[in-house]
Order: structure tokens, then sequence, then C-alpha cells
């Protein structure tokens, strides 16, 4: 018997070194196929790339820009939420303390100040009893995801390009996803048809279409009023559900309107709603959330079966973060627009700077180089004549010094060959012209 | 064009009231069939009989003790820990606000600190890159068992009864485990390998085996080292991993000398090492870890794989949270032993105070209540000679305002349905003995 630790009961028995348990070996053929899917390898594949080049200037990082952030606001959140709880909601302190501190309710804890949140920044009625926060937007996706996804029929619909997270969280739940053709305007509403009808020949059964209308990742495109519209006539002729995924729209390019969102569109009930304070507060707070007012027929909504699932997967979203991000919001009114408008003109003067650049780079009559103009967000889309995959990131990263990221991922493997994503977040202005430079000097080079 | 928002662009078109959204009907039949599984839907179940009775005097909750948490200690959490980033790990202002605001490293930020603690409390050397820190342990549980389950075949085991967080997981990953018989010692070995056999015997692939060695939950039962031992000797000749859950170790009755973790047994990697703070520090900042140091034959180790789903999952755990786990164990010198002291004082003190007053009360010869007594943890299971469900308990906190947990649900519907699971970590001794004289008047009405 020999004492291993200091305060308590001695443990008995002189464990065995735990780091000779390396010997037993898995393979990544007894584990679950995701495992080996581009969807959740890519990303580390470019992330090693990323490591390997601390010194290159990065377009490829869809970070938020940090510069605002200031670690003395942390324990303020967190004091102006407390505050809220007493004061506004009229909690005992032993109430307070039990809710920072307890397990919380699986719904969440700042329901009510998300459902201003949407009131005020989207024009969105809804019920905070109708939102689960989540672990992250991504949280979000995997609760609706798995819900929907109740036999291999099972299909949902995205555009090609489309978030990688998206791609990545149907793989872990086995839910099928077929690709949508994208245009300048985002999803096209006519391939969207014909996706369906082809789905269902082939005996499958289209649940949902998961879309970013404003400035979506990776394209940058943003979806007119009309299509937008369109959509939702489709989801109730089909029959199913869009997932409408909001993380940018607050990043818009300042001038004049944006379009409503689709959800508040929505009479039908036809959008479950996605929101992520990664981009309008901080991502470290991991704090997204989803409405789903949608009836259930035997009872309550289908935020209630989402509830359900969270239970067994992070039963209630962390309350500390939940505090934070609760703080903030009552800091700035509630307005996500007013919390973000410092990063939103970084956004916008990042954004200008490097359509100007790409402009001044690859605007002349003979350039073979082409890129679109989003009018918000942190990404936009270069296509270049010749193949941008890992290995011209490679040679791009160690000869030129710049980073960007191929865009084929984006589409599953089928498209985007030689399509380049730019995003703009986290540079200066000075920073985008080197790294643009940089940029051009690689093509010159691969186009030479 | 009817503008809705206040700082920013106009939203063109006035948006319809999401409110009439409820318009879409779904049906639970469309969904995935954990939904209308009991381990989804039984706590559910429970806690609105609670919420109907809140003048019941609980042996329900299954909550750690809260009258240790100050409000005022989490900005001191986080600022020991940001402390601990710029002295002892040497990170510039810059890095230390990057760390807590923006993205952070998927396996987590605390790493180093969790291996210090698992060597002072648990003697175990673990390599802080084998660890992968989670949104509360149960996602560390999605992430094992979205990883093994690679098709209908797989199969995991997990005594009867057993934690529904576990069985809940299984079910979201569409996991079948089977049922191991549990004794006085946790789970049989002996069934384990009768288990196994017909597992095989089905065309079933075997492929782990979940156990709380240390005062489980539901039993509270404690595995001897030579159980554990012969676990291990099971687990290497049948090709299994074993999922050890350790949650309450912390929690002995302070006598002499406990069990050591089968994981700092573990010579030939067979254990998958599950830890969680909300018992050790707070539920709220939900913070869990596996510890996956298993070598994958194409590179890595299993951690790196977990990666790779908790990346299309959660991302990666909120730093905030990690932040303050993190300052809280650098105040008690990484021992989670010392962090939890008092409460462990209070489980030990309740726990007395709970058998002393069984035996009170069903002593006597002629008794046809019996009960365990475990050496620690939170829990205690009593045998009735009268069904224990949720009828029983509707009339138990209706008529005499006591509330317990049916064990049925602990053994997936197959048992223990004149059983009941008494929670004693939250009450107070006094409390405790009101609430055992209101049981004994519920059990003479029963019994009579």
């Amino acid at each position: 018997m020999t004492p291993v630790t200091g305060p308590g009961a001695t443990v008995l028995d002189a464990p065995a070194p735990a780091a000779a348990a390396a010997g037993h070996v898995l393979h990544t053929g007894e584990l679950h196929y995701s495992l080996t899917d581009p969807a959740l390898t890519s990303m580390t594949l470019l992330s090693e790339i990323a490591v390997r080049h601390p010194d290159a200037l990065s377009f490829a990082a869809g970070l938020p820009f940090e510069g605002h952030y200031e670690t003395s606001a942390l324990p303020r959140y967190l004091e102006t939420y407390t505050r809220h709880l007493s004061q506004e909601r009229g909690l005992t302190p032993e109430q307070v303390t039990r809710t920072l501190f307890q397990y919380g309710p699986t719904k969440g804890i700042i329901n009510d100040l998300l459902a201003r949140h949407l009131m005020i920044d989207e024009g969105l009625t809804v019920d905070p009893d109708a939102i689960v926060v989540t672990s992250g937007c991504q949280e979000a996706m995997i609760l609706v995801l798995r819900a929907l996804r109740r036999d291999a029929r099972d299909v949902v619909f995205a555009a090609a390009p489309t978030y990688v997270g998206f791609t990545g969280a149907s793989r872990l739940v086995d839910m099928t996803v077929r690709q949508v053709r994208e245009t300048a305007h985002g999803l096209d509403p006519d391939d969207l048809e014909a996706q369906i009808r082809m789905a269902r020949a082939d005996g499958l059964n289209p649940r949902a279409c998961y879309v970013i209308p404003d400035f979506a990742n990776p394209s940058g495109a943003t979806m007119p009023v009309d299509v937008r519209r369109r959509l939702l006539r489709i989801a109730e002729e089909e029959g199913i559900l869009l997932l409408e995924d909001n993380p940018y729209s607050m990043f818009h390019d300042g001038g004049g309107t944006r379009p409503p969102t689709i959800k508040s569109l929505d009479a039908a009930g036809r959008v479950v709603y996605f929101g992520s304070f990664s981009k309008t507060a901080f991502p470290g707070a991991r704090i997204g959330y989803v409405v789903a007012d949608q009836r259930i027929a035997e009872g309550g909504r289908f935020a209630d079966q989402l509830v359900k699932i969270k239970s067994m997967l992070t039963l209630n979203t962390s309350t500390l973060a939940q505090a934070a991000i609760g703080g903030l919001l009552i800091e700035h009114g509630c307005s996500t627009e007013q919390a973000s408008a410092r990063a939103a003109e970084v956004y916008r003067r990042n954004g200008r700077a490097l359509l100007d650049g790409l402009q001044e780079r690859f605007g002349g009559p003979d350039s073979r180089v082409r890129w679109n103009t989003p009018t918000g967000g942190m990404f936009v889309v270069l296509t270049v004549p010749f193949r941008a995959d890992e290995a011209a990131l490679q040679r791009s990263a160690r000869d030129f010094g710049v980073l960007w990221t191929p865009m084929y991922h984006f589409y599953a493997g089928a498209g985007g060959l030689n399509q380049l994503r730019l995003s703009f977040s986290v540079l200066t202005p000075e920073e985008i012209g080197v790294g643009l430079d940089r940029l051009a000097a690689f093509v010159a080079q691969r186009t030479a």
C-alpha cells in the first residue's frame, strides 16, 4: 500500500504509470466514418499549414477582429448580469448564486435577453421559450440535424460552396447533405427545386435546406428579398424546413438598407433560426442559440424536442458564459449591432481595402483573375486560372509568405478547385496591401 | 419599406410577426427515435413532478451542495488564471486576451492544470496532449461513443442500474447498450464476460464497457481493487475499452483508504477516463474532460480523433469557463480533493445522517425495507416491498411531501421497480430527518 494523495484518504496500491497506457492501438477503420471524411479533416490540415508558416500573412483565418477585446471587461459583464438578475428579475442573493454556479435550465438563462436582441436588431418577435441557448452555434446545428435525422433516407440541402461546419455536423449524425448551386445571389431556388425532385426520385426524404442569406461563409453572397420569399414558398410546397444561419448580418457595408431575415418573412413557421455571438461578441464564450418555434403535434414546440437532445449532449450551456454574454448584451441595450459597431467598422474598412487592392493588382483588361464584391461580411472569393489546392497553398505560404483558404473544401470536393477564399477580418489595411502584393507575386508565378 | 433597427442599416420590408411562425406542425414520428426513448424523456417527467411540488423535501436532486458557492469568487478565479497565463506561461497581454476571448484550441487551454490535478489527486501520469477538455463530462461521453459507433453491430456495456446520461448519450449516436448485472461491488465481471459472449453470438461487435467504480450513480456501490484488475484483464482478452467515469471519488467517507482508479492500474492502455468538475468545483462552468491516450495506428492518439468530432460538435470548450475552473484549481494547488473538501464534509455528515435515520425508522426486525451502505458519494438505494414508480412518486409528493427518484429508469426499464434512489447532497441533517419521517409515513401507508 503506497500513499499517493495528500489531504484525504490513502489510495490503495501503487498505481502503474499511466504513460505506459499507450499500449493499446486503435485503427481509424474501427471508428466512425466521419473521422476520415474531408469535412472533419480538412480544417486540421489547413491549420497545420498555417502553424508551419507562422510569419506568413494570413487571409485564411475566419476569426473576428480582436483589437477591442479587454480582459477587464469580463468581470464587469458578470457583474452587470448579476445586477440584472437581482434588480430586474428580482432574484434573491441565493438564487443569483444558484443561477451562476448550479446546473441550469437546459434551454438557457439569457433567453429573455436574446428575445430582446432579436426584436431590436432583426425586428423579430420570438417567445423566449422557443429559444435554446447552445454551446456555440455549432451545437445548435447538431441539435436540429440530430432531431431531423430519423433514418438513412433523410436528406438536407446546402449551397455549394457552404460552411464546412454544417457539412461536418451532418456527418456526425449520419445525415446526407446534397449540394445546391449557388449564384451571385446565394443559393439558387431553381436548383433547390430540381435537387429536391431528384432526391425524391432517389427514394430520399428531403427535410431541410441550410442557408446563410447574409454575407455567406465562404462566398460572401447576400440573398435578395425576392429569393428569400421564393425559398419560403418552396419550403412550404415541399414540406421542408429552412435552417437560417445568421452570424454576419451586422457586418453590412453600412450603406442604406439590408434585407430582412428569412425568419422575419416566415408566416408559415418554416424557418429554424441559428444565432451566434462569436462574431458580434466574442468566440471564447461559445454562446449560440436556435429559435425553433414550430409546433409539435404531440405537444410543445420543436425547441422542447431540441432540449431533450441537448440534455444528453451538454446538459446545459455554461451559465458563466451565458452570464458574460448576458452582461455584454445589457451594456449595449441588447443590440448586437451596437455591441459590434467598432468591429463592423474595421470589417468595412478592411473590405474596402481588399476590394480596392484587388482592383489595383488584378483589374487590368488582360487579367485572368476575378472576384466577387460582397456588400459586407468577412470574405471575398477569388477565381484564378490555376488549381488552388493544398499543394498550391503550401507553395504560396513557403515561397511567398501568404495564406488563404482553398475553396474546394466548401464544395465537399465537388467544385471550386480554382477558387480561394480571402478573409480580411483580422488584418490592418497595411497588412492587406502587403498580403495582396505577395498574392499577386504568387499568382504571377503560377500563371507565367 | 419600414425602418426596423436603430443604429445601422434599415431593414428592408416590414417583417411579418414571427409569432405567427407556429403554423408549421412537426410530428415526433418524423424525428429521431431517441426523442421518444425513456432515456431522454424520463428526467423531464421527474423534474415536472418536482416542479409541481416545490415545497416537498427532495431526496431526488443529484445536485452538488451549493452552500459554499460565492459569486465574488468568479472574477477572482479569472484573475488567478490570467495571472497564471502571464506569469507562469509567459504570455504577453495580447496573448492573454486572445486566450480568453478568441476561438481556442479544440483540445482545451487548461490541459496542463488537469494533468497536475490527475497526478496530485489520483497519482496518474497523463500527457496534457492526451486530454480533451469538454463542455461537461456529458460531451466527453458523446465524443467517445460517436467515435466508437461505426455501424449497427457496435455495442457497449453498462451496469444495470447505470447513469441515465450514459444511456441517453448512446441513444444520440445510435449505439446499442447491453446491461450487465451489478452486485454490491459494482458491475459484475462474470456477467460482463457472459454478456460479451452473448453479444458476439448475436453478431454484435463489443467495443467498450462503461463503469463508475467509485460511489456509482445511482447505486452508490464501490468496486474493490480485485474487481478493477479483473475488468482490465477482461478488456484485454476481449479487445474492448473500459470507459471509467469518476465524478465522485473525492467524496469518500474519509476513513482510511480508497481504491485506485482503474486508469492508474491500466498498463495496457485499455481505459478511457472521464473527469468532471461539476461536483468538485461547480456545474455552471460545464467543464469536464476525457483522457484518451490510446495510440492510433495511422498516427496520433485517440484524443486527436475525439478532437475532430469535437470540432464539429462545439468547436472548443468555452475558454471563459475553462479559465474559471483553471483559476479555481490553481487556488487549490490543482487538487480537487482540496477544492471540494468542505463539500465532501457536508456529504459525509449527510450520508451518516441518512444511514442512521434509515436504521432508526426501518431497522426493526420485521422491516421489509432494505438499503445499501455506500462508503461515500451522494446516493443510497432503498428497496421497498411495493412498486416505486412515477405513480408512487406522485402520491409520495402530493400526500407526504417527499420526493425521491424511481430506480427503474436507471435499468432502462428492465428492473429496479421496487427500488428508489435517495440523494442526500443538498439537504441539512434536520431536513434529512424530516424527509425520512415523511418517507416512513409514505412507506407505512403503502405497506399497510
